[in-house]
């Protein structure tokens, strides 16, 4: 449909220098990651977790709205918003995270939505299980895959498509996927799928499907855009890649102290500071945090609270007694169960997924403050 | 309390190229504008209105809260959240924006905040009017300023800092001004001013103050950093400039069709569309809205809708009838009653504030589609 008259640069596009794109610019202003201080919130409030959107958001009247789970079943079905609500519910702790989370830290960076480290957040989801809902529409085979697909349209890799994904349907008989209609108690925002959306507990946010309308049941393995060729891990455009499924580890600390409006580096006293944040894996349960105040040259371990929840964030903390004054980059990484440690290096790829290289927060300790304006209320 | 230890470049910087920064970045990723798809709602849904913050956003316990109103006053008051809301109360349609709204589409471009054009947003906002508060309390004179003074803390222009800003004392006795706890009802969201913020309608979003910790009367002018250093409209660094203080009127059209994922250029079948949007102005009420598919060229105008509150925006709609496919670029410029027009050159400063000039939404009009991917489950 595109007709190739877009001049701008396509995504994936490499991109030498750190300067970011007006082509990614209107992407980093629609989309946003959580501001790094709302790693306070065990829960993310509403508006504060991430948000990324292939294309636009769909604005859905729920009168009209229906989701039909069919393709290769016995019974297919169609419900509507009430028929799920009348249906078992269950509300899990999960976190989410974009997996391009990262992209723009890679040299050279992959033309895409301009994450930095921070495109994650944990809510509480409602909805109703899936197993449940294919047990009784009865797949006819147990070989293919099953197709979430949401009613987000628009064009990517020359292809119009809505965006859709596919699970395979074992992976869908766990008993922990939810086909979710409310985040946080209150019925899903528009920007996170409002009425409805999958949850999958433990993989990266783009298997999540928002504004879900159909759950199609294939025999065969699903080939859309957005899986065979969208979220693989490759190394060059010839490499088949490996496709992108669960979260890798990442640890993020609440940068301590004040920051300057612009450069974003952090101010903070000589003393004791107690530094914190949270961790987490879709792999395994995180079982080491480790801080480093020396660029990631030194690492000592930090106390990991226990977790609330298995695919939720844990959080953990440490405390950094800086005994002089100066520059210092501190670093936090993670590692799970499985044996995934966080590289202090980029991970690199064609697409700019998967890039859990260890954060790095730039701050100044000093003496005193050398220039206060004090507050109105204090200067009367 | 910096020490020039900051290599990055500075607020204010003008930049040559359209390639941002990865200072803007960090501030683009944190901040996030409305994507233009949600002027569909009359009320922005929580999460999608914009947000800025200059500092962090502060984790507040309400219980710990209270709100000192004193400086210069007979009175001195401290209200917790409870006694604000037992005052009387008043619930207000506002339309906020950005005074940076705009600033990525300047050339050079000061570097700050990298808004594009959809820095806005419209909600109901609950509170107390200020007015009764503050002749409760009996300011000594009315000559001088009243501080709003936030919980937000860091550094800006070298100055270590509250977030402040001043309203002459006449200025403040507009009915219409309310300390606001809620948000289209529901306790305000931490990234909008939790527990309580200023509400000015038509002003820009800077006096809105968030977290707000007290209110101070001054018997003179105040000159704040944000008050006397930012937030004005000047052509030099040695021009004093001219305060920002009342939104400048803008059109915003929902941007038709469907997009591609990295150019965001549209899509949409050769036939006739309804195009709509909203305009809004805090000079005066919006009086026209015009629509260009030329470029700017040649301008019609728009049906206005009636306006739903005085300080929020105005809906509007176009049909528009593309009579052969191409490529086309829609624009979309108000006028307010004031007789203020949007420009379609640049409103240039050196700040990179109050540029309204028109929105541009490049457009391709095609026969039909090409490749379309059928979503899974048209394909069973």
């Amino acid at each position: 449909m595109t007709n190739k008259v877009t001049d701008s640069l396509s995504a994936g596009t490499l991109i030498e220098g750190p300067e970011i794109t007006q082509s990614e610019l209107q992407l980093a202003v629609r989309n946003h990651s959580m501001p790094l201080e709302a790693l306070q919130y065990a829960i993310t409030p509403i508006g504060l977790h991430y948000v990324l959107t292939h294309f636009d958001i769909p604005a859905v009247d729920p009168t009209d709205w229906a989701l039909t789970v069919g393709g290769r079943v016995r019974h297919p079905l169609r419900l509507n918003v009430e028929h799920l609500k009348a249906r078992p519910s269950t509300t899990i702790t999960v976190t989410l995270e974009c997996a391009g989370n990262g992209r723009a830290r890679l040299s050279p960076r992959p033309l895409s939505q301009p994450w930095l480290v921070e495109a994650v957040g944990t809510a509480e989801w409602t909805g109703t299980p899936l197993r449940p809902l294919l047990d009784e529409v009865e797949p006819m085979d147990d070989t293919g895959d099953v197709v979430f697909t949401g009613l987000d349209r628009g064009i990517q890799g020359d292809i119009e498509q809505h965006y859709e994904r596919g699970l395979p349907v074992e992976e869908c008989r766990r008993d922990e996927i939810l086909v979710a209609y409310a985040m946080n108690g209150q019925p899903l925002p528009p920007q996170h799928g409002f009425p409805v959306r999958l949850i999958v507990p433990g993989w990266y946010g783009m298997t999540h499907v928002k504004w879900l309308r159909a759950i199609t049941v294939l025999d065969d393995r699903f080939l859309g855009y957005q899986q065979a060729s969208a979220y693989h891990s490759r190394l060059s455009d010839d490499d088949p890649g490996v496709p992108v499924t669960r979260i890798l580890p990442r640890a993020l600390l609440v940068p301590p102290g004040i920051p300057d409006f612009m450069s974003r580096v952090r101010f903070l006293g000589l003393a004791r500071h107690v530094l914190s944040g949270r961790a987490w894996s879709g792999c395994a349960p995180i079982t080491r945090v480790e801080v480093s105040a020396d660029g990631g040259i030194s690492w000592t371990e930090a106390t990991l609270e226990d977790s609330i929840a298995p695919y939720a964030w844990r959080s953990w903390s440490y405390v950094w007694d800086p005994t002089k004054p100066g520059e210092y980059e501190l670093c936090v990484r993670a590692t799970d169960d499985a044996g995934n440690v966080q590289p202090t290096a980029q991970n690199w790829n064609r697409e700019g997924v998967q890039n859990n290289s260890v954060q790095r927060v730039r701050v100044v300790v000093v003496e005193s403050s050398n220039q206060v304006q004090a507050p109105a209320d204090r200067r009367i």
